[in-house]
C-alpha cells in the first residue's frame, strides 16, 4: 500500500499550464487578525479600527493586506514548494476586494513557467497564484517562482519556458477600494502628518524601530498560515541542516518589516501591489529586524485627488540598525544583514485633500 | 483567618458519586480557534472553513473537538488533579454537539471509583466529566483517572471501587453531527485523495513532519486552557523538581500529534470517539514531537453510506521521527521516545459516495 | 527634507493644558481577548462567559479591565513616553463604560503638570489619559507620571506644577456597571466560595501560583496593545542598555498579578478603580512571577447590598514565593524582589444576597 503522507510535488510532476486547486480554504477571523497584531504589532489605523475604515468607505476594519498573502501563499506551500530549495521572488502582485473577517480564501495556482538548472537536479517552477473570496471576487493575484528538487534526476528536461513577468505593476492595475473616499481621512488619528504629497522620489526613511524574534513568534505566525514547509519547524531536521537552525518564514520578516514602516508611513493604509521581491539572506529567531523605505515613485491615480501612490521599496535588515541604508556592495551582491528586498506600492491620501 | 486560596482536593476529599460543578464557564470565540491553529498548525477544512464546512451540514465550521477537550478538561484541574501525582488514562469519550463559536460550555464531574494505593500515600481517582454547551447538550463526555496524593496519609482508606470502563467506544455511541450529509465534500480542496475505503486495518501511517515545542507555545495554549496545573508554568519550582524543568500539558501533544496526523489522514474531520490515551512520557520544551497512526479498525455506520469511522492509534515520538513506527519495547514497556498513545475514533467519507 | 519617523515629545515640548488626542483607534475583537487569556490565563467567570455574565447584567463578557487598560495606555506611548526615562506612578484611575467586542477605543490625554528635575536634563511629566468608546462614554480615566529626557538640555524650565492627585479614588467616583443585579451570581460557577463579608481589612493572601514569563509571551502582549516603546523588542539596543536584556511593559506584570489573585479573590470579578501603583523594578523574561493580595479597605456601595468593593493592594515578586509577603525594607524601600505595587479597588458580590 502507498504511503498516504503529502509526498509534494518534485520538479519533474509540474507541468506548463497545470492547475493546482490548494487545500485548505480558509476563513479568516477576528482572530487571525488580533494574533497578527501581537505577532508584528501593526498600527494603521484602517485595520485597527472598525470606525475609522468605515468613516473612509470600508464596510469595517479590512484584513491587513499581507495577512490576506500569507494565508493564501501558505496554501500554495504543499504543493508548489514542499520539495524546494529556495524561494526566488515575487513579481506582478495586485490586491483586489478587501477582506473582512468572516470571508473565506481559497486558492488555485497555474504553472506558467519551467526552467530545469544545468546541473539536473533541480529546476525552476513559476506558478500564478489566485485567491479568492467565497463570492469569487479576486483578493490577492501574483507570480512567484521557487527552484524545486527532482525526485528523479533522469526524468526528462521540459522545454524551458520563462514567462514575462513584469518589472512593475502599472497603475491601471491598481484596485482601489470601491467606495474609498478620504474626504474625512483624519491623519492625527491615523499617527502621522505625512501625506502623499510630502514624500520625494528617492527619499530615503530610517523606521528606526528594532524587533527580536523568537522562535515561538515565528512558529506560530506559519502555523497560523498554515504554512506547512518543514524548515520552519523541525529542529532535528536542522541540525542536520546547512545553518543548524530553523529557518524563518520569508513573509515572516515581511510583515515585521511592513510593521516597522509605520513609523515614517503612517498613511501608507494599504498596499495595492507587489512589484517585487527577494529574500535576500534566510533569518533565525535571534535575529533583531529593522527596516528602512525608499520611496521609489510617485503615482498619481486617474480621477483621484484624495489618494495618490507610493512605490516604495521596503528594505529589512538583521542585527543593524537602518540609518545607513545598507543594500548591495559594490560588486551588487545584498550584504550580509539585509534580509528582504521588498519593492511594493501603496495608496497614501493626498495633502490638497486633507488640508481643504 | 482559612487561607483564602484553593488547596484543591486531597485523596481523602473524594466521595464516590461525589458531583463537582466545575468553575469557570467558558465561551469559545473565534479568538480561541485562531489561537488554536497558531499553536499547533490543523489544516482540516471543515474547522478551517465556513464555507466548507456548510456544505456538508454544518451551521459554520465547528470548533476542533480537542479545543473543546482541552477547555473542559482544563476546568476539571482545580477541583481534581490540583494535587494529582499522575494523570493515568482516558476510557470512554464521546463528542456529542459540535461547538460553535459563541457557545458557552460548562463542565461537571462525577466521581466513578476510589483506589487507594498500597503505600497509603496516593491513590486514585476516576471521574467521569462532561462538557455541555448553554442550551445544556453534551459536547463532551469522557473518564480519566488520576493518582492523587492523600494530605493526611492517616486518613482512612474508602472502599475500593473500580469502575468497569469499556476498552472501546462502541460504534452506537457515536455522535454523528445531525445534518451531514458528505454529498458535497471536496476531497481535493480538503487536501487528500484518501477515503475510508482506502484504508487497511493494520496499515500504519508515517505523518512525517516534525514540530519542535517552545515554552511560549505550551503555556499560552494551558492557559488558554485555564488549565491550573502548576507544573506547566512555575520554572522555581521546577527547579527543585525530579526533571529541573516546566512539564508539558499532555493535551497540548495530543493535539500536535493530530494536526500532525492530517498528513496522511486529511480526510479525518472529526474526532467522535477517545477510546483511551496513555501520556507515555513527560514533554518539555525543545522536544520535537513526530507521530504515526496505526489504522485499529474500519467501522459502518448504520444507515449511511457518505461516511465511516476508522479506530486509530495515534502516537506521537520526542526528538524521532515517526518512520520505524515505534510503541513498545520487548517487555511492553512504552520506548522512551514514545509521548502519547492516543486510541480515537474519526469520521472520514466513503469513496462510494465521492466518486459518484 | 526633515525625517518622517516620530520622534516622540521631549520635555520640553510639553505645555501644560496641552491636549494630545491620540493614533491609533483600536477595534477590541473577540481575538484580542482570546490572546489575553492564553498570556495571562484568567479565569474571572465575567469575562470569561457570556452566560454567567448576561445572568448579572452585563450585555456579553466584557473585556478584561485590565486589557482595556493596556490598549488606551499603549495608545499614549508614542506622544507621551518614547523619550521616558521612566515610568513612576499611576493615580485616580477609575473604569467606565464596560467595553464588549467590537468596541472601539479611541484615547486622549492631557498634560495636567511638569517639574523639571534638578539636574536639568531631564523632567516630570503628569498626564490625565482618558479612553473613550465609539460613542464618547469614557471606559478608563487614569493619571500617571513619567519621566523624560530632554532633547535640549539648554531649553528653559517650565514653571512647576504638581496636581494634586488623589492617594485613593472615592466610592463615589466608582461605576458600577448599569444594570448589574448579582442576586443570580453563582459563586461556586465562579469557582470560589469567599465573598465581599468574608475578607477582613489587613488580611494577605498568599495567590500561591508562579507564571515564568518567556520573551514571546511578553512581545506578544506588547504590540497586541500596540505600545511602541522601544525598551521591550529590540536586544541589540538592550545589550548596550544598563540591564543587558529586553524590559518587560509593566502592565505584562499587572495583568499576570491580576489573573494569579484569581486563586484567593476569584469573585473579585471587576476594577472600579486604580489608586495608586509603582513598579518597583523590572522584570525580565526568564522571571517567575508570584503575587499576594493584602485587604486594605472595604467599602459599602450606597444602596447596594448586593455589591460591596475591597481596595486591594496587589503585589507581585520575582523569583520568590509570596508566602511571607515581602514588600519593604526597614529603611522603606521596596524589596529587590517586588515587581509590582498596585493599589486597586475590585467590586465582588455581598454574601448577604448570595446565600438569601
Amino acid at each position: 500500500m502507498m504511503s498516504k503522507n503529502n509526498p509534494g510535488n518534485y520538479f519533474e510532476d509540474f507541468r506548463l499550464g497545470q492547475v493546482l486547486r490548494h487545500a485548505t480554504p480558509r476563513t479568516i477571523t477576528a482572530g487571525d487578525v488580533a494574533l497578527y497584531t501581537g505577532l508584528y504589532g501593526p498600527r494603521f489605523a484602517v485595520q485597527s479600527s472598525a470606525e475609522f475604515a468605515s468613516a473612509i468607505g470600508f464596510r469595517g476594519a479590512p484584513v491587513d493586506d499581507l495577512l490576506v498573502f500569507h494565508m493564501v501563499f501558505g496554501k500554495t506551500v504543499p504543493d508548489v514548494s514542499l520539495n524546494a530549495v529556495a524561494n526566488l521572488g515575487y513579481a506582478g502582485g495586485v490586491f483586489g476586494a478587501p477582506v473582512y473577517t468572516g470571508d473565506t480564501v481559497s486558492t488555485v495556482s497555474r504553472v506558467i513557467g519551467l526552467k530545469q538548472n544545468s546541473n539536473g537536479k533541480t529546476g525552476v517552477v513559476y506558478v500564478n497564484s489566485v485567491g479568492c473570496n467565497q463570492h469569487g471576487e479576486m483578493v490577492v493575484d501574483y507570480n512567484r517562482w521557487v527552484m524545486v528538487r527532482k525526485n528523479n534526476p533522469d526524468a526528462p528536461a521540459p522545454d524551458a519556458i520563462v514567462p514575462d513577468l513584469p518589472a512593475t505593476v502599472d497603475a491601471t492595475s491598481f484596485r482601489v477600494p470601491v467606495g474609498l473616499d478620504l474626504t474625512d481621512y483624519d491623519g492625527e488619528l491615523a499617527g502621522s502628518p505625512h501625506y502623499w504629497d510630502d514624500y520625494a522620489i528617492g527619499e530615503k526613511i530610517d523606521h528606526v524601530d528594532g524587533m527580536t524574534i523568537e522562535e515561538a513568534e515565528h512558529q506560530i505566525a506559519t502555523r497560523l498560515y498554515q504554512n506547512t514547509a518543514k524548515v520552519h519547524f523541525d529542529q532535528i531536521a536542522a541540525n542536520q541542516g546547512r545553518f543548524g537552525k530553523r529557518l524563518i518564514y520569508g513573509g515572516h520578516v515581511m510583515s515585521l518589516a511592513r510593521a516597522l514602516s509605520f513609523n515614517g508611513l503612517g498613511n501608507a493604509f494599504k498596499i495595492v501591489a507587489i512589484n517585487g521581491g527577494s529574500h535576500a539572506n534566510p533569518a533565525f529567531a535571534g535575529d533583531t529586524v529593522f527596516a528602512w523605505s525608499e520611496i521609489i515613485d510617485k503615482i498619481s491615480l486617474a480621477g483621484r485627488d484624495d489618494v495618490g501612490a507610493l512605490r516604495v521599496r521596503l528594505v529589512a535588515m538583521r542585527n543593524h540598525g537602518a540609518t545607513d541604508f545598507s543594500l548591495r556592495d559594490e560588486a551588487g551582491k545584498y550584504d550580509s544583514a539585509v534580509l528582504l528586498d521588498f519593492d511594493h506600492t501603496v495608496l497614501i491620501p493626498k495633502r490638497s485633500l486633507s488640508v481643504k
